[in-house]
Parts: C-alpha cells; sequence; structure tokens
C-alpha cells in the first residue's frame, strides 16, 4: 500500500485537506501519515529520513502533500525520495499576478490562535454545551441559531460543529416523549422561533440508533419513533420552521446545509 | 474588496480550506462567500449569475475556487466572469501518472457519511459529551485519551475536537479549588495513567479568562491561579504525565500536538 505524507510546519490540516480531498478520487487504499510542526531544519532532516525508509522499505515512492513557506525547510523535504505535491507553489504565481499583490508567506497563517474569529469559536463552544439538550431554556436570547428535534435526531453533534467550526452560537431542544401529546411550540421557544432550525430523520434510523443505545425499550420501540417524528414534522409545517431530513448527510453536511437556507453569518472563513 | 467565492456539488468545505489558505498569504481583506451544494445544471447557472453580478458591480473578477468533479456542472461554472482557481485539475494528471490509476470522479468524496470513521465520530462525540469535565469517571476503561488541568485550561474545546474531527473519544477531568491541597492523582484516575495527557496554561492567561466569567472571585484570582497552575505542573512531572501548555495555541494546534506526542489512532483522514 502506497503511503501518503502530510507535512506542515504548523498542523498540517490544511495539507491533509489537500491531499485527501485528491487521493479520495482514486479506487485504492492509501497508508496515511501526518507530520506536523516541522519547524526547524533538524526535524526537516529527521522527517526527510523516515520518508526515505518508507520508500526504501515499499520500493514505491511515498506521495508527499505540504505546504512549507520557509525555504530552508521545503527545500529539505522536497529533496526527500517521495513525490512532492505542493499546491501553494502551484496557484501562489496566478494570484500574484491576478492580485497585483505580492504573498507574503508566513507559518501558522490558518488554524492558530491569532485568527480574529478564535475567541467567538472558544465562547461558542462555551455556549453550545451550557445549552445541549434542554439543559437551560434561559439562554435563547443569545443563540444565533437553536435546533430542535427528537431525540437522536442529530442536534448535538450539529450543534458543537457549528460552534467549533464556525463560531456559531447554536443552542439544541430536544422534543421528547412528554412533549408529543399534540405537540406544541413550548412557551420558552415562542420568542425565539425566527432562530429555530428543525431536524428529523425516518423513522426506520432512528430506531435503528436508539435500538443500538437502548435495547426492547419504548424509547426505541418502531411505534414510539414513527410517532415522534410525524409529530416533529407535523408542528414544522404548522410553524413554518424550516427543517432538515438528516438521515443521509454527515454533520459537515447538515451543517453546510442550515448555514446555506440560514444564511447565519460565520465568524471563521 | 474583492470576492472570494468556494464552491462545490458537495460541502464546500475542501473549495474553503483551498482558497482560505492560498488567500491567507496575502496581505489583504478579501469578503467571502461559500456556496455547496451545486447539484444541477440550474443551480450552477444561477451561481454563474451571482457570480456575474458580483464582477460587475465590483469592477474586479471575483475569485472562484471550486472542485466540481461532474463536467457539465464545471463548464457552467467555469464560464464566469471570474477568475477561476481548480486545484483538483492540476493535480489529478500527475496523480494517475505516478500511481498508474484512472481517477473516478465522485461527488460527496470526502465530508459525507459515507466515509467508514463517520458512526466513529459520533460515537465519540457521544462519549466525549458524557465524560465532560468529569461528571462520570467510572467509564475511563473505554476513553481513548483522557485529558486532564485546571478549569479553562483547553480541556473541553479539545475533547470535543478530537471526537469531532478523529473519531478520537476523549474524556476530560478538572483538577479543582477541593483536590489542590498536596495534588495527587484521583484513585480512579490511577489505572488509567498511560491515558493521560495533562493541559497547563500561564497564569496570567489563566486570570484573565477567569476573570472575564467570574470577576473578583477567589476562581479567578491571581494567588488561586497560580497556586493552580503549580500544583497540576508539579503532578505532571512527578508522575510523568506527557503535558503541554496551551496559552499560545488554537484548539486546531493543540490537537494536532496531541496526536502526534501520543500517536493516538485517528479514524478519520
Amino acid at each position: 500500500m502506497r503511503t501518503a505524507f502530510y507535512i506542515s510546519d504548523g498542523t498540517a490540516i490544511t495539507s491533509e485537506a489537500f491531499g485527501h480531498a485528491l487521493l479520495s478520487l482514486f479506487p485504492t487504499e492509501f497508508k496515511h501519515q501526518t507530520i506536523p510542526f516541522v519547524e526547524s531544519v533538524e526535524k526537516a532532516l529527521e522527517v526527510k529520513e523516515k520518508i526515505n525508509k518508507t520508500c526504501a522499505r515499499s520500493k514505491e515512492p511515498a506521495l508527499v502533500f505540504h505546504t512549507f513557506v520557509n525555504n530552508d525547510i521545503r527545500e529539505i523535504i522536497d529533496s526527500c525520495d517521495g513525490v512532492i505535491y505542493n499546491f501553494l507553489e502551484q496557484f501562489v504565481t496566478p494570484l500574484e499576478e491576478e492580485l497585483k499583490i505580492k504573498a507574503k508567506p508566513k507559518a501558522h497563517r490558518t488554524h492558530s490562535i491569532h485568527e480574529n474569529s478564535y475567541d467567538y469559536r472558544i465562547e461558542a463552544v462555551n455556549y453550545a454545551m451550557a445549552n445541549d439538550d434542554g439543559s437551560k431554556v434561559t439562554n435563547y436570547e443569545d443563540a444565533d441559531v437553536i435546533l430542535v428535534g427528537v431525540s437522536r435526531s442529530g442536534k448535538t453533534p450539529s450543534a458543537l460543529y457549528l460552534a467549533l467550526q464556525y463560531g456559531i452560537k447554536a443552542a439544541n431542544y430536544p422534543f421528547t416523549d412528554e412533549d408529543m401529546d399534540d405537540l406544541q411550540l413550548p412557551s420558552f421557544l415562542k420568542p425565539y422561533k425566527k432562530k429555530l432550525f428543525g431536524l428529523t430523520i425516518d423513522a426506520q434510523r432512528l430506531i435503528d440508533i436508539r435500538d443500538n443505545r437502548m435495547s426492547n425499550s419504548k424509547y426505541a420501540s418502531p411505534r414510539q419513533c414513527r410517532m415522534e417524528v410525524r409529530e416533529v414534522e407535523k408542528l414544522y409545517k404548522n410553524e413554518k420552521i424550516p427543517f432538515l431530513n438528516t438521515t443521509k448527510f454527515s454533520v459537515e453536511e447538515i451543517t453546510a446545509k442550515i448555514l446555506s437556507e440560514t444564511g447565519l453569518q460565520r465568524y471563521k472563513y
């Protein structure tokens, strides 16, 4: 199996995103290895040695995705036995020509604490944790969005992702069995109706997920799951709450759809 | 201000990572606009119109970062008035030659629920939530890592990031004021000593963060913060627990360093 290295003087998150997006186009498996924080000549020489050993062992050169900006370090990595894919290099010159500005490469450009958005994101995580699962219903004034839905429809991971990635303060409130007899919008949500976003899920998928957690419970019974889904979808339609069926979507897709439908302002790009 | 569009038939997370990494090299500001899920010819024509209007308004062509795999849709976007940066295109042919395999482009390659790692990630988020802030100390058997540290040293956001991004089950346990009189490792942590990773933080930064939350409290007092930091660092050294000072690092950097120091297995690349 071919080894792919993702290397950077920072977190290597960008190298990974770049390399992974490319390799996912190929119908084969790779061994992945990330090496972040290669910030010194010594460390770079060590990494080069490691790549060379991998190449020697497998007879096929390793693939090396990197995003170095420091030239001395980059040259060391570029001189390894692997095949180098440097996406910054390919695009910097055309962008300089278009923008009529010289690039000013510096390390830790992305994913560092110095981004303006960083404090927003940590504050948003604190908010999402404090307002998870209806644990507090008095803080909705501060919410950017309030995710509602039945238990296990994806509210918590989506709220956390919105907070961590985008600095969006997302509360979440679950409609539970007790609410279900003629489900109405709870009074404490009414003043914030414009912030509500509903999640729903196919009953069969909900049954599977709940059964996995609490086998043979009323909570996981087909009858209960079907009823809950029916009730929340009726509520969304009656109250004109925008909503999304999460059955086939990842948390990245759910949150991208929420952002695109609501036009919520992001604090991080 | 120049507008940068990030467009894709999926979440557009890859286009954003790619465009943002490039634009962050330039010492100027951009207006960012993400348009995900451009999956039909109609939607593509709508987006093209939107880009063209933006170009006409600002007199400077917009920058368009995209990762389309569907040719019909890509050609529509490529025919807009913006300047196109398509990073897949530049690298696919060299990779095909190196791998001696043809690329098989398909939509939703990355960031979809069909990744093998998806269920791990959701399970890990559930685990991190259930084992946040020492709320349960009986589940550490299942942890991949247990983050320890004083209140507000970065444990919760780091644990959530490890779970959401990498599918790693990270519990976190806070050392509080009550523990501080001759701080020892609590008995329930001792069997899991190999899973422990300590966070620490400069006392002054801790004072600032805590003062922001609870002004003029004992919790935020310089004396208290200095004592807590001193005690946990002593504990880490005595018990040989690997640790990291988080003061200058983002959650991405903290987790990248934890992964790189511990060699923890990731479930997602």
